[in-house]
């Protein structure tokens, strides 16, 4: 691998290394939350441009990253676009039925809330 | 109601008032995530002193002001004691399955972690 192109794969904790409490942690943001809610709808890869929130460039990436580094979501550059994937496969072998509940009860508060 | 009375009323969410992301921001602490675990098994108010965490009284004080100030749970003044209980009804009425999916991933990670 070549310094070029290692400086283009950023770092992900393994499935083994992901932890309860930083994963509620990333989703304990609204942004945050809703970027996985956005994901989750997809149900594909998507790249960091394609979510509209209304906070700075350099805000909305500290919380990919947050997202990234607590085993939630997988960035991979792919040319020039970072694409943004969820580890429902690890989460959900992790903790069964975690995600889903999660993204329910964030289904629910926002009808609730409007 | 007397003053004296008042200032030993602790103040609490009302269920509507709860939000999905203080109540995940609440649980990704392990301190915290453990004294909802416990209160959960019991099944019954606990006083804040039958609690033994490896941390400070200030800090585990802390860590239950948290726990209420995000609806998880209801922290009461009996006589002199501080008895603290999970609001799981109000939990399962705003977020169904979410507190047992939550508490289900905690003894999960427990179990794998030791």
């Amino acid at each position: 691998m070549t310094t070029a192109r290692a400086s283009r794969t950023l770092p992900h904790p393994a499935r083994d290394e992901i932890r309860l409490e930083g994963v509620l942690h990333a989703l304990s943001d609204p942004m945050r939350l809703r970027i996985v809610r956005e994901l989750a709808a997809d149900g594909d890869e998507l790249s960091c441009s394609q979510f509209v929130l209304p906070v700075t460039k350099s805000t909305t990436t500290h919380h990919f990253r947050v997202l990234r580094e607590s085993g939630v979501i997988r960035q991979i550059y792919r040319g020039t676009a970072k694409m943004n994937g969820l580890r429902r496969d690890d989460l959900d072998a992790l903790f069964p039925g975690l995600l889903d509940a999660l993204l329910g009860a964030a289904a629910r508060q926002s009808a609730r809330l409007g």
